[in-house]
């Protein structure tokens, strides 16, 4: 393996292990304990659910990997705070199925990219930015992401009882 | 820059951002916040915060950069949850300063590395297995500990008064 290849697998490995982790997580939790708030006064399991559905979903744009699954949900869950929606538009049990199918369908876009699509601009870089700071890429979206997992992953673990 | 200049520093980068914000967050905490657990019979701040110190002191032999500095930590914020030791080795002033101070050691000998350093084994493999599995080298523990950082973050978010 090339130091190319294996620092991109490392990456999609580190990425796939959150995944899986808060895959795991949400099974552990029912809906009822989905609508509770991770702390008093602090965002509710749901919301934490949409936000990070939708920052997956646009992250399909973002890398240049195709449209996004679910606009609707970025003005509900990342553009506002909890609570601030009246009547959320998905119930839980979608927003379940969204975590599955965005996650499937970046691992079968993540599958396809050569390591110099990896190491190319993304969509929020200019090429006059990008030249003159390449580390703003592609892997460098997908370390920051999997970072942006872990840190709600943290937060919705605490929705298990002990 | 070549790719391994380049991921390494992604590498770092993510790192520090890290700790840079943890270390934000921990200015804005007061002691009595720490004392609090971060949700309901869920962890204190002052475990979190110790938890931390001692994983990244960890992080010096498990990388082959030097001897641990507290390595009285790890049995009380590692090996034991929280609670089960009475009266804890350290106040929250000392795990202040041993944040800080462990964070400055390692970005010391961090800077010290070569590419090839990086992509070398780590302490707690075998030749024979780094061998067969390249990916498992001191890149992939900083990729691995920038996200058990971000997972405790998250949680230590959660002390912020609104």
């Amino acid at each position: 393996m090339t130091h190319d290849q294996l620092f991109i697998k490392m990456a999609i490995d580190s990425w796939n292990g959150q995944v899986t982790a808060t895959s795991k997580l949400l099974d552990q939790l029912s809906d009822e304990q989905l609508q509770e708030q991770v702390a008093p006064g602090k965002n509710r399991g749901i919301y934490l659910l949409g936000h990070l559905v939708s920052v997956h979903d646009k992250m399909l744009s973002l890398l240049l990997l195709g449209e996004e699954l679910y606009p609707e949900l970025y003005p509900v869950f990342v553009q506002s705070p909890d609570g601030a929606v009246a009547g959320l538009p998905v119930t839980i049990a979608q927003l379940r199925q969204q975590w599955t199918q965005v996650n499937a369908k970046l691992a079968e876009q993540f599958a396809q990219l050569s390591a110099e699509d990896w190491f190319g601009r993304h969509a929020n870089i200019s090429a006059e930015d990008w030249a003159k700071e390449p580390h703003r890429n592609r892997l460098n979206v997908l370390l920051s992401r999997t970072n942006h997992l872990s840190n709600h992953r943290g937060q919705l673990a605490l929705l298990v009882k002990k």
